[in-house]
Parts: C-alpha cells; structure tokens; sequence
C-alpha cells in the first residue's frame, strides 16, 4: 500500500474555482483509476486557503498510472496555477 | 467528522528512538481513546526522517480530549525533543 499526503497552499481569491477543480479530480480519480483505495480532499479548518489531499493506493505502479491519467493531466497543472506556493508531496509507507 | 496531518521532521540519529515511542502512542491512541477512527504513522518513502500522523476522529471534542490523555502528555514531548524542527499540523474538515 501507498500513501500520499499533498498540501496545496491557494491564492485567497482562487479558493472557490480551486474546490470546484480538485473536486473534479477527486470525482474522476476514485471513479476511473485503477487501484484507488481513498482519494479524498480536505481544508484546514484555522486556514482556508490551505488543503490537503489524503491518497491511499494499492501500489506505486498504480499511483504512478494515475499520474500519467488525463484527468491528472488535465486539472493539476490548472490546480498549480491557482496556488501561493509549490504544494508540499508526501510519498509513505505505514510503519 | 475531524483529521488531523501531522508532520515530523526527526533528527537522523534519532529516528529509531522515534519510531519506538510514536509507535506507542499509535497503539495507546487506538486502544484507549474515545472517538479515534483512525490514528496511524506513516514514514515517507524518499526521506525516511519525515514521518506523518494521520487521523480521522469523531469530532473536536474527542481530539481535544485525546490531547489531555496521559499517553499523549507523556509521549508528544519527547517526539518533539527528536524533531529537527516544529511539526506542521493541519485539523482538517473533507470536502
């Protein structure tokens, strides 16, 4: 199993188009690619420009796929643009 | 439903003291606190001294409780007493 924690810090007047986008990308994620166990995303309750997607995948390979997807292709490039500062991936394994 | 993404930065000679007691307060967590979904530790792929909590708790007031708990004034200290520098803690609602 795969892990990944990927924060996104988003300019204050991109915070709704950024919901309506990842939303999307959570949407066709969790309904097209293959080996998706949790695909979700999350906004920080003290700071709402700041949010959080949490992954969890069957292998690297599949999460590898996934960002080769059209989907992921598509929207996270629209995604950076929107953001105040590069987003922070985390790659993990439990322990 | 609350999460919680906690980040820790470990001194390199001190990571196998870490994982100890982190794996400690995990077990503590799971088995003894109210409300606790989910509370596990995850380390990143690409730079082992970066470790992350994720947690997924019933609500605020049982996280908040979680952080009065002895295992967690007794243990948190110490992991921070490990850290290169501060942890990056997000509280988290899903979108």
């Amino acid at each position: 199993m795969i892990y990944v924690v990927a924060k996104n810090y988003i300019r204050e007047e991109k915070v709704n188009d950024f919901m309506t986008l990842a939303k999307k990308l959570v949407e066709d994620t969790n309904s097209k690619d293959a080996g998706c166990i949790r695909y979700q995303l999350y906004q920080d309750i003290n700071n709402p420009t700041v949010f959080t997607f949490i992954e969890e995948w069957e292998s690297m390979e599949l999460l590898n796929r996934h960002m080769e997807a059209d989907h992921f292709k598509e929207i996270v490039p629209q995604l950076a643009a929107m953001s105040e500062k590069p987003e922070d991936v985390n790659i993990l394994q439990q322990i």
